[in-house]
């Protein structure tokens, strides 16, 4: 990427260029999945739905599926971003409100990788999603306002949850330092244009970034809603970037032999309407990706969980495990309850902190397999045993293997599960970019809080 | 309870004993659930599994269902547990290697009480489930082995993620402290007489509690499981046990009018085999209970999720969601997708650290809806909005009201799913205390293990 090269600074490494490996055999008949027939039966809606893609993708971050261009056309704004990452960088702490699409993103790549690269020298990030007043009264009592940060992001400007939290923290900052040294405290990320917060922006004068109007809030983690907290936390975000271009190039092409994403989304779309999985479990076999499985579940199934006309509603349910803490609290279910499951696992082919069990010599006769291994390759076991077993219950499944844990590989993970998600969206029939059902709630949240303010009510 | 009363510290405050609400209308026919007459006919059915379960934990802790009288027999044995916990409470972290019923429980209750009385006084609890090498390695770098215990727990004494996990904490105190000294920062809780960990403890005289060996670990958070390391860390053991009792005593009728975990059952039961409500999602509104989700889902997908001889499988996906985060996250699929959900709600009543929303007079003409609200309020509007979304659409419901967080109503959620899932378990017709399915795992994982050892392969 000639882009990040221009740009970077010169004592950066060179990047890991590993790519994620996928096997999905088991998500074919062998495996009791999708048949040779119906994959090629579908080849002709696979190259209508590639086609859409690429047209709806090309117009760049004006296009309707701008989100899918981000990994090309994001590296010209970086330098903005950095220069706000290099600013909230001096301090020590940074509270990051927002929610669902404006918090899982940057909380998935940094979950992933702070455990991996972990260092007292760069601030930490806390996110504080929901308006819960324990959760926010224990952030608060832990940091020190002058040393503390706050991004508030919002890409409407208004979301109630992050104006209630993004107006306690601004209380907080300026009954400590005045309201003229807390504004320097505050980043906002918003709409270019419109929007309570923007308009705050401005009258403060407070830094605030834009968020492309053509990226929704589930799409953005690769825009600065998700590159400015990350850069301010040292994460890589041009690898980021990077990952996720190369996976991009990687699915030019409407072949599923090739296009890794139109792959998965044709065998998710297969295993649902034509196989009953109308469940999609996401286990991965490393801690640190816990948090991308949430990001996921909100990709999935705010995008696909969708009426259609004339047909059974659209989607499977997202639900997230982790291997192997839920072979002993799931599993068992997984194993003997309906067939209506298909699996996604995720396994680590390298770990830099890997250890060897510590067997002393008095131990081993009692757990003489443990002697020699590492830590990795015991979970490895454990992994392909799970695998085996759900193989052997006849539930469809598919292994992503991530070569290691870096920024490059989270963008390649990211761009492709957006991938995944707006040709399966196309594939069914439903726009994968907008979320009409949760108008309503939004709109009774109003009704109520309105209600109670009446004397009386 | 006299038991608690002749041993507490005569310090100590009254309980605040504040029952659980139930609200299970939108369940009934009137939220397109059960009807009248399903639950009439189910009558002869709820008698007979409550004479079950009556006479089956009759016999206390050597009974089949030992787990259902741990509230009333427990008392006994905290003198023992409250002494280890005077020990373990004096260094300042505290490792806790266990997985799924080893740790679910301990976490839960830990979980939901930490934010709401946070003591910089009390040791930290830190839970090490996973072999994840990233995960031991980011805890140890932040420990002193000088001021940390490590607590391992397991039934077997031989459950190989625990294992390892244990030898690896091992070597880490000997390596700094010698192995004579490192002795004196071990705990185990195990069965009491067979097993790697208790012959480990005899040999090397490590303090050792016991599980009950009838209680199963899903089920065991109200023995030394749950209750040695929440006691180390403050909580109030004898209000969680005190909680469970509460229940246990409202519970002892087979009037599902009075019983509400009888009821519950039967509702679950009844949605699942007749209504086609194959999932059900538990969905608080408090931060804090996050983990108890976690605890529920392991105890009913490993207890409910199995075969059925001529029969459907019994048991519904047990699934998380977290108000008001997957409102924006979940909710549209939760809308539009499948009618094959129920959920249960989560209210919190009463918030001891509730703040008024920060909103100054300049903000107050775009959001005169905030104005004079507290937290709570507006975490209650967004329950109350998403609650009757979910009923519009059609999604049979139940709230559960907490009057506060603390543990005497944690130990009444805990005992109240225990004896649902008990329940269910007896009307499906399958056996809610074992997991025959996960065997197989177990020894592929070791034949795995094996064959890596053997050279060359």
């Amino acid at each position: 990427m000639t882009t990040r090269d221009s740009t970077a600074p010169s004592a950066r490494p060179a990047l890991p260029r590993h790519r994620l490996r996928f096997d999905t055999a088991d998500m074919y008949e062998a495996g009791h999945g999708v048949t040779a027939k119906e994959l090629a039966g579908l080849q002709p809606e696979l190259a209508r739905v590639h086609a859409v893609v690429q047209e709806k993708s090309r117009a760049g971050l004006d296009a309707e599926f701008a989100c899918l261009a981000l990994p090309t056309h994001m590296p010209a704004g970086l330098p903005a971003i950095e220069q706000a990452a290099a600013d909230v960088r001096h301090f020590r702490d940074i509270v990051v409100a927002g929610i669902g699409g404006s918090s899982l993103g940057a909380k998935a790549v940094y979950h992933a990788l702070r455990e991996v690269n972990p260092s007292a020298e760069q601030p930490a990030l806390h996110f504080l999603e929901n308006i819960d007043p324990y959760h926010l009264q224990f952030l608060l009592a832990r940091l020190k306002p002058e040393s503390t940060a706050v991004i508030a992001i919002s890409k409407s400007g208004g979301t109630i949850e992050t104006v209630v939290q993004y107006l306690a923290l601004r209380e907080w900052l300026e009954n400590c330092l005045g309201p003229v040294e807390a504004r320097k405290h505050q980043w906002i990320v918003t709409d270019p244009k419109q929007g309570w917060m923007r308009e705050l922006a401005a009258r403060e004068h407070l830094p605030a970034l834009p968020l492309p109007p053509k990226v929704g809030g589930r799409y953005s983690v690769l825009t600065a809603v998700g590159l400015l907290p990350l850069a301010a936390v040292g994460v890589d975000v041009r690898a980021l970037l990077d990952g996720a271009a190369d996976n991009a190039a990687r699915c030019a092409t409407d072949d599923p032999k090739v296009n890794p994403a139109l792959e998965l989304a044709a065998l998710h779309y297969l295993l649902d309407t034509r196989h009953g999985k109308r469940i999609s479990i996401m286990m991965p076999y490393a801690d640190p990706l816990l948090q991308f499985v949430n990001w996921y579940c909100q990709l999935w199934a705010e995008s696909l969980g969708k009426r259609v006309p004339g047909a059974e509603p659209a989607g499977t349910l997202p639900v997230r495990a982790m291997g192997s803490v839920d072979q002993h609290s799931q599993l068992q279910m997984y194993l003997e309850s309906r067939p209506d499951k298909m699996f996604t696992f995720i396994a680590l082919d390298r770990w830099e902190d890997d250890r060897p069990v510590a067997l002393p010599e008095t131990e081993r006769h009692t757990f003489p397999y443990l002697a020699g291994k590492r830590l990795s390759e015991v979970l490895d076991a454990e992994f392909r045993a799970t695998r085996e077993v759900i193989t052997r219950a006849r539930h469809p499944n598919v292994t992503l293997h991530l070569p290691a844990l870096d920024a490059h590989v989270l963008g390649q993970l990211i761009d492709l599960y957006q991938r995944v998600t707006v040709y399966c969206g196309l594939l069914y029939g439903v726009n994968p970019l907008d979320q009409p059902a949760v108008e309503l709630g939004k709109q009774l949240t109003l009704r109520f809080l309105n209600e109670r303010g009446k004397p009386g009510a």
